[in-house]
């Protein structure tokens, strides 16, 4: 379900790819302003990768029609210390990105410290720091669970960038996409 | 341009995928006689992560409206020496995988020892021998480029791999795709 939206808000949608579960977050950003509108996540089954990149794409893709966002974001990830496990989030991130921008999407990179900063206020916070402060800034009524917290810290943190980007006037929000 | 093929010939796509060159390789099977139908690379340019995962997902689509083939073979790659070069090829392989997948195609997955076998008759082949027999297999006039002859391979390994699965009869062929 669609409903209109005022001209002068970007809806932000943030990614946490993961093989397993992939996290999502979606809100609505006017000026300074953050409004909740979704999170959740995408469970994907055990098996081959082909059919488990499906999962992913086909997930992405129902979060993107049903909330329809002007653009993404995801956490650049790092190398693990298993280097099978570095490959196998790759490729689940190379199938939630590629979703996003064959669906037209521009897709934001931050990394995880700058995203921490964004929400916490320093690159060190732990998860569940991450987690109450998502609640707090999204007035949520309870904890977000870690993989949907993640996916809208991104959000929230494309938002803060942007408001940074755009605080001598707000030329980029006017144009319906934040720059 | 779509030519009008034998019920009884499988069309198989072969991917080699990367985030500077992807290969891709077109065949015809039916029985054991294989034709080769096209090959190619598809250049990434360097530059952030999403525009280059979209650069191989319309890459990848165009082939398959181009070649409309029935199912797609990737060889499983393995964890490169340096961890951040697996995280960008697994990310790569996510986004052709991934396009493959949303066009609706079967991928069959292969490791690299299983495709040497297949074509050159031995898992310690080198990348010139593989060329050298995908060359001698398809009859081509000229050396396929090492992207290319590697997603040529994968194709040629499915077929092989189907061919003596069904060696007792064609009906898997007849039912106009490979099992």
């Amino acid at each position: 379900m669609q409903t209109a939206r005022d001209p002068g808000t970007v809806r932000i949608l943030g990614i946490d790819p993961g093989l397993r579960v992939t996290g999502f977050g979606v809100i609505d950003v006017r000026g300074r302003d953050l409004a909740y509108v979704a999170s959740g996540v995408i469970r994907i089954p055990a098996g081959p990768l082909p059919p488990r990149l499906r999962v992913i794409h086909d997930g992405v893709s129902e979060v993107i029609a049903q909330y329809r966002p002007a653009l993404a974001v995801a956490e650049i990830v790092f190398v693990n210390v298993n280097p099978q496990s570095t490959l196998l989030l790759g490729q689940a991130r190379g199938a939630a990105i590629t979703t996003l921008v064959a669906h037209g999407l521009d897709v934001r990179e931050y990394t995880a410290l700058q995203v921490k900063q964004a929400v916490v206020g320093h690159g060190r916070a732990a998860k569940s720091q991450v987690q109450a402060m998502v609640q707090r800034l999204l007035a949520l009524p309870g904890v977000p669970s870690t993989d949907a917290a993640d996916a809208l810290a991104c959000a929230i943190c494309h938002a803060h960038a942007a408001a940074l980007a755009g605080a001598a006037g707000s030329r980029g929000m006017r144009r319906g996409r934040l720059r």
